[in-house]
């Protein structure tokens, strides 16, 4: 396993996991994580899970899967329950609640050990470089609708 | 009136409005607004909607409405409508729906011009430094509950 | 003048005048503004320079100056002097110090009253979409050479 | 090896190499990684490479080193030589130029593969809370000063 195997964490049996640290940047004044902070280690983490399945931005913008396109965060409802703090190493869980033809529904989860810290259902849709709503295409649909055969464990 | 003036935006008869310029920083390689930025753009409404009535950041840190607290969301509902491009300029509006003892909630839309980018519901507590819930102080309940006598316009 | 006027700061006779404020977004743990959020705030003066000057950078990138183009930083020297805090207002001045054909060298310092807080020196060059040194355009330059012959003054 | 193991990075025999990945949040408008960001992927550099040595932010901040400090940026000099573009793996290589009483001057380079992208020299002090200059304490010395024994190699 090269050093770099694991910044895109790994896939789980409904979904996937990523690792996240909690650096300067992160935090605020009141010396807790910044609010809106959450919401990249959640960009983040559905991008590395949909990059683990096969897909990244580039390509998609490219138009590697049909015409150009790309995912756009549509709806989020997010509880804050519990601070991170500088330092800490966070665990992402993502989960696909539901996959239509024109919109994700994800649910995420931001742990420290044990403990919830945030949670938020993330609504998410495919879009055109103009923004226009497009139907998800069948080999995205079909990726992200697989659950993976042999689910990878977080190497030992 | 001077540069700064508008800086910190206007009360309204019910809330607060404050215009925000789009920068490089806030967007990203899809050429639109960062999801996350919007979410910087309303807590700088709240917090220009709370200096307007009085109440500052560093002194409510430092006791200066009781013992040391600050202000923390504890849940956000956001609808991401439309998306905001480099160079505009948007209006942030603030509302608040609900003053209770241990929690404000506020509704919040950002706006360019007459149509509607984002709209959000938001839940705000107030803690002590340590993170616990702390009632809200009776002056911070006044000046917030208080509609302003005579509502600022918009300087001419 | 409107609320917005003041937005993108004034011309000066040698360059242009910026207020930001700090807010919570811009500090980090140690209770001061993170050392990277001051380059936005340059970031956001020049943008503004640029723009009461007539260049915005959605017209660059469009084409509206001859090809599609874009201003990249090239190189920065900065002295951080001393911490701008949470609620300050702080004053970017920007000025040309050199004005070639393919580079701007620009300085630019960060106050707050009359304390300065950061200087930098910042090297900016034309480029291509695909990143590719481009020369300025006649137009970019005379713009930006030329002292305005009636310097607006800060709004009385 | 865990799946956060590789999280901070590993020692060299001169300094400390850190991966990080470009996600949508490090790139703006113009289709590549924003100018500031790369201070940021630095910044989180600088910080497991202290990791690595024993020293993190929190502990020097509760005085776990004497007393309460914290490190901050007092001068950066800066090349942009190259873009970084979304889903890239970036290699941020820092090693200590210099090691003062008073400060610390590193030097910081960021690759995407065999190509430099950006390089900085970048000057650190110690301060109090306060903001004040506080000379190094042994401690802090002796592991910055001391080259690894045994430099850990990136795990095969």
């Amino acid at each position: 396993m090269t050093t770099t195997a694991s910044l895109s964490g790994y896939l789980t049996e409904i979904g996937h996991v990523l690792n996240v640290r909690v650096y300067f940047e992160d935090t605020d004044f009141s010396g807790v994580v910044y609010h809106a902070r959450y919401l990249h280690f959640m960009e983040r983490a559905r991008t590395d899970f949909l990059r683990l399945r096969g897909i990244d931005h580039r390509t998609l913008a490219a138009g590697g899967f049909g015409e150009p396109m790309a995912f756009a965060v549509r709806h989020m409802d997010i509880d804050f329950l519990r601070p991170a703090r500088i330092d800490d190493i966070l665990e992402v869980r993502t989960e696909t609640l539901l996959l239509g033809g024109a919109r994700i529904v994800l649910g995420q989860e931001i742990r420290l050990g044990a403990t919830t810290l945030v949670t938020a259902k993330v609504k998410v849709a495919v879009i055109s470089p103009e923004g226009k709503p497009r139907r998800m295409p069948e080999r995205v649909m079909a990726v992200l609708g697989a659950a993976s055969a042999a689910p990878q464990q977080p190497p030992a």
